[in-house]
């Protein structure tokens, strides 16, 4: 069933008005009609499945048919950091990224990043991820749709350290040094609620500099398992063991 | 540094000598010259540092520098089996599970698998994606090239199921239905050294006739997480958390 992420807070008891490009993909591009039903995802994260009951020329008119029952959202929310890679790798981690229930996204320089963007070339590339992190939220069912930010200088990203509760560095130098305990140690030991902000290096890695400064801000230092894992694969095993240690391991 | 899979037992205190293809990527490729160094993988899957001592017309001589210490390779092999998916996805699956330690592959066709490939061109594919595994160990410095097998039929594929101490199914229904605790009960109660088949269906899912005889052959149903993976994420995330459960977890 499709599944829409509106812009407005949930009002119990209320029909459901759709204009603009949610109305466009239900009337132009899926066809749909009266009794016809979909997911609508509100901005507090609730979800309802609702049924068609008018369409006329610029809106839909719904109304709710039951709450959505499954939490699909890990207990605590993690944004995924990339030091910028190349390619469109970062496409890749986005989509993954969101299917496996990251929270939202940062993109920043890191040192050995080889990739130069333009404020607009930026922006451009910003929009285009916030578009890919949407469409894998409708497929696997969020009920977030992850933003996405991508930052001009190392800077704005160190000082966004702050706002998480953990901020957990992914370095390769530890896992090859027998570092294996500190990640499954924070996951344990975490509350609900905590905002965890996971940090991944580039192809390159990170610099020792890099690493004393993130060090210096609070960030901890973890081991991914005894092999190397490519910049596009290790956020993605990140995510599925969080999930692993909150949702599956009862 | 350098990594190269070997088709011979491991011999100690023996000069090593290297022709054909490793011959040809040392030299020709990454033009190294004596007492560069590269890491060997034997057959038996032990891993040494070696030293170039020499190199003529067609060989390399190398001498052992020392054993590679940490271990690498999971605990327990996890087979991946893909109901043929669309597209390139098998080539992502079999490289990125072989970064996360897959042992081997499977390719099947599963009841909604979209793809036909005659013998030759399967034959083909089988070769390709053996070669994208063998990169992929040698970038995540495995001790071990995964496997690839393409099978012609679901018959072949439900015979070698006896191969396997454990079979798990990965199913989207159990997901929803709420069952999220078998795949951390199977993996937190097996003992070192077994053999698990894990089998993914494809972008259509299992039909509930091949859900049933795969329960029939001794599969466990499993779900992994709430959210919906794509045929691609789901191996990535079971991978990942068996990584966890054996490696990180103590």
């Amino acid at each position: 069933m499709q599944r829409y992420f509106l812009e407005e807070i949930y009002q119990p008891d209320e029909q459901i008005i759709l204009s603009g490009e949610a109305f466009h993909h239900i009337v132009r591009v899926m066809r749909m009609t009266p009794k016809d039903q979909v997911y609508l995802v509100f901005k507090d994260q609730l979800a309802i499945r609702a049924e068609i009951i008018e369409i006329n020329e610029d809106a839909v008119y719904l109304i709710e048919i039951e709450k959505e029952q499954t939490q699909k959202e890990l207990p605590n929310t993690i944004t995924i950091a990339s030091g910028y890679p190349k390619g469109d790798k970062l496409d890749w981690i986005v989509q993954k990224g969101t299917e496996l229930g990251a929270y939202a996204f940062i993109g920043f320089p890191a040192k050995t990043s080889i990739v130069k963007w333009d404020t607009k070339k930026r922006k451009k590339r910003q929009e285009r991820l916030k578009k890919i992190a949407q469409e894998a939220a409708e497929q696997s069912h969020r009920q977030v749709a992850p933003q996405v930010e991508l930052l001009e200088n190392q800077q704005a990203f160190l000082e966004c350290f702050s706002s998480y509760d953990v901020v957990l560095v992914a370095y390769e130098e530890s896992a090859k040094q027998g570092e294996l305990a500190n990640l499954a140690k924070v996951f344990k030991e975490l509350a609900v609620g905590k905002r965890i902000l996971a940090v991944f290096g580039p192809e390159g890695g990170f610099t020792l500099e890099e690493i004393e400064v993130f060090i210096e801000k609070g960030g901890i230092l973890c081991g991914l398992g005894p092999r190397i894992l490519r910049t596009e694969t290790a956020p993605l095993y990140l995510l599925s063991v969080a999930s692993y240690q909150w949702e599956l391991d009862h």
